[in-house]
């Protein structure tokens, strides 16, 4: 497989003034040369310096398909770490493909989705790690989780994970020389070097562990619940935070009852917003089933917005904060008096006073008038908990490399007891082999054809 | 305007695996190396040579945007002819808006839309018709129209024009210098030879002009009316030849009321099949709106396709060819035994004698079951009348070009009236420069700001 030489389209589908066909592998410059007549006769595809580009035509016996511009990457300076060409063409695409069409005839293959990182990962360019990062940055959409993609791209995870790698290699080396001698009960590996090396490794590991909720959080956005009674406003707040009408508003109480969730970029942070059922007794079932989500939607999220219209604040409201408030433990809860434009100065303070009990984080809102908004934003920005992302603290983000993290966590938390135990050599050894190996997969250095085609056929085709 | 840096996205919008932002101007290699970073530290992006390409990092005040690729086009060997930078990028949304606004920040401004191919025309990089062509080819859906395109792009059309408008300036200029003899009576310009001139420009100008028909039908796509009784198999036929569902199928009578229409790619012509409302003696008032729509969709293609249902041949049918008949006057018209599969080979043949008055192209298909339309399309190919479009013949496309090759085809008439009316060196002047002025017009050698702008709008930002 990796002996063929392989072609797609790499810029984004559909028209534009220009398009990108990447063609990579043993005979890129062989078939390119082929199709390429360069307008300099003097040039030559097939002896041109790496890192240069030529201009001419994309032409099959005689008849021009294209004015193009090549560019040539001797491997192993290319991304793939092949000989590679771009061939820049006009971005019809009837021409792309076309041109895709001409590449196959003359021997190219069709790439497979991702099948590009996947080679600068065979060639070495990239760790795993390093190569589903790719595929995250080219997913990002706001500047957080560009940041994070950037960072892993860059390395960051994987020279962590090298480091801890490594040193739990030294002591296995250690300890399994023991075996060997495991007659004469010598220990060539020093356990209280070892214990605080397995301490050291427990808090990074946990660490680590611990960041996938806030990565995953920044990667797919925080989730807020928008909850309230119906016709409190719901939807008309998730529509003016959205700038769109995803949401069907209405005034008929209930017109929402499928989840709604859209992503909204406030200051580079994505907030996941969840428009939910409105909360009231009811015995339609439907609407009962819609209640039931949003009970679970409140326990998924992080922070929830309880959404009350100024204007009918009655009795009722006890019967909302039983729900609302015992399912919002441990989460932020934000109240939102909404339709504020329609009450006094005194009014709202008595409400104010009111709900003092349920949260702190009170605002008066008109969700129709997009009153205070910028306020509620600047809550939810403060809210979320971030972390300094300039402190380039690692996050993890990823959830294959959350579960190898926990797998390593566990193992090295039997090293512990292990230690505590005085357990043979035989037992520390496997348990340090098991986290060495967990360790392992994140960056790639031991990986199944399972492991890679999970994760590459979520690239995109030419990436 | 002209000394602004420019900038754009010149890849599809959307998410790809790389995209690719231009810069142009003066300033592009100053502006880009504030912002890049080359990966090897001893180049440098304003020292590089022309034609090459850096790998580094995006950076703004030590933030990492990205790993890109940059390419140095040195001015006049880029496409504007001014020193040109291209970024290949991920090709995220997000950083690709990111580079834009730095590149902005920077002193860059956006690029207008066409504002790359205008710069091109400016700078003498190409003609005016040759510009248009390159909106052309990026919009290009088909064989043919991609090839003529391509052979405008190429300068075909441009050529000819020159090539005339060059004797003409020379007839003109002899004539012109009668006029500062004109009291003596002198002819420096031969009139014999002028009438040939004119006789063959007149002739050569019909023949673009009249070439317009056909290379609109090539550009847009040959029309081809599909009509018939309600309930005859339109709407399956379509569906059948666009192999999609695009028209809603159904077997209620008078499901079709809009005029559906697309484009099917056949052997590389683009066919607009336009289906229409069925034809059938109705009150329904939307019914008959949607009638009146059919003998007007009849009118403006140039072949029809009536289909009939061969398991219903009524006395109906003498009324449907008082309507379509005299509609279909030169034009070609295809008739079509629609459900075949359900008739006997007997009654094909009677059906066959039944419509031999009516057309001598006569076919029996199953539109739902696919018969014969292999048979259809080979008929619609011989029909479009195309010529060979190998032997480079040149098809005049682009409205604008058809309307001034229309005055100077005007002028040349008067040219022609006036040598066989004797009329004076003044009068010949005057029409002959009329002629010159509207071949310029096409390739641009004369140009108004007006026209630049009308040409330029309907290009894409980022070409």
């Amino acid at each position: 497989m990796m002996n063929d030489t392989i072609c797609a389209i790499a810029t984004a589908p559909g028209t534009g003034a220009i398009a990108v066909i990447r063609v990579s592998g043993p005979k890129a410059f062989e078939i390119t040369d082929r199709l390429f007549n360069p307008a300099n006769e003097k040039k030559q595809l097939s002896t041109q310096e790496s890192h240069t580009v030529l201009f001419g035509h994309l032409e099959k016996e005689g008849l021009l398909i294209d004015e193009v511009v090549v560019t040539i990457f001797r491997g192993p300076h290319s991304f793939t770490g092949e000989d590679s060409v771009e061939i820049s063409c006009h971005g019809s695409g009837y021409i792309q493909q076309k041109i895709i069409r001409l590449l196959i005839d003359e021997g190219c293959r069709m790439a497979q989705p991702g099948e590009y990182t996947r080679r600068a990962f065979m060639n070495g360019k990239m760790d795993l790690s390093q190569a589903e990062a790719v595929a995250d940055l080219i997913a990002a959409t706001s500047a957080s989780n560009h940041k994070l993609a950037l960072q892993q791209m860059r390395g960051g995870i994987s020279k962590e994970i090298d480091k801890l790698r490594t040193e739990l290699l030294h002591f296995v080396t250690m300890i399994e020389l023991e075996l060997d001698f495991s007659e004469e009960q010598v220990e060539f590996a020093d356990r209280k070097d070892l214990k605080e090396l397995a301490t050291k490794l427990e808090k990074r590991l946990h660490g680590l562990t611990s960041s996938f909720c806030l990565g995953n959080a920044l990667k797919n956005g925080i989730p807020v619940a928008i909850v309230g009674e119906t016709n409190a406003g719901k939807s008309t707040l998730l529509n003016q935070l959205l700038n769109e009408e995803k949401a069907i508003v209405s005034n008929i109480p209930g017109t929402t009852r499928d989840v709604i969730e859209d992503l909204v970029n406030i200051s580079g942070i994505a907030f996941r917003f969840i428009d939910t059922a409105g909360l009231r007794q009811t015995k339609d079932e439907i609407e009962l089933l819609g209640i039931e989500r949003t009970y679970k939607q409140i326990e998924q999220a992080s922070i929830i917005l309880w959404i009350i219209d100024s204007t009918k604040v009655t009795e009722h409201i006890e019967w909302m904060a039983e729900r609302i408030i015992p399912r919002s433990k441990g989460k932020t809860l934000i109240v939102l008096f909404n339709k504020t434009d329609k009450i006094t100065k005194e009014e709202q303070v008595v409400l104010d006073n009111l709900f003092k009990n349920y949260s702190n984080h009170r605002l008066h809102i008109s969700a129709k008038k997009g009153e205070n908004l910028d306020l509620l934003k600047a809550e939810l920005l403060e809210m979320a908990g971030l972390p300094d992302l300039a402190r380039q603290d690692i996050i993890i983000t990823n959830l294959r490399h959350y579960e190898a993290l926990k797998l390593a966590l566990e193992a090295i938390r039997r090293v512990q007891d292990g230690l505590r135990e005085n357990r043979s050599s035989e037992f520390l050894s496997q348990d340090l082999r098991e986290c060495i190996h967990y360790l392992g997969e994140i960056t790639g250095v031991i990986t199944t054809e399972e492991v890679l085609q999970n994760i590459f056929q979520h690239f995109c085709i030419g990436k």
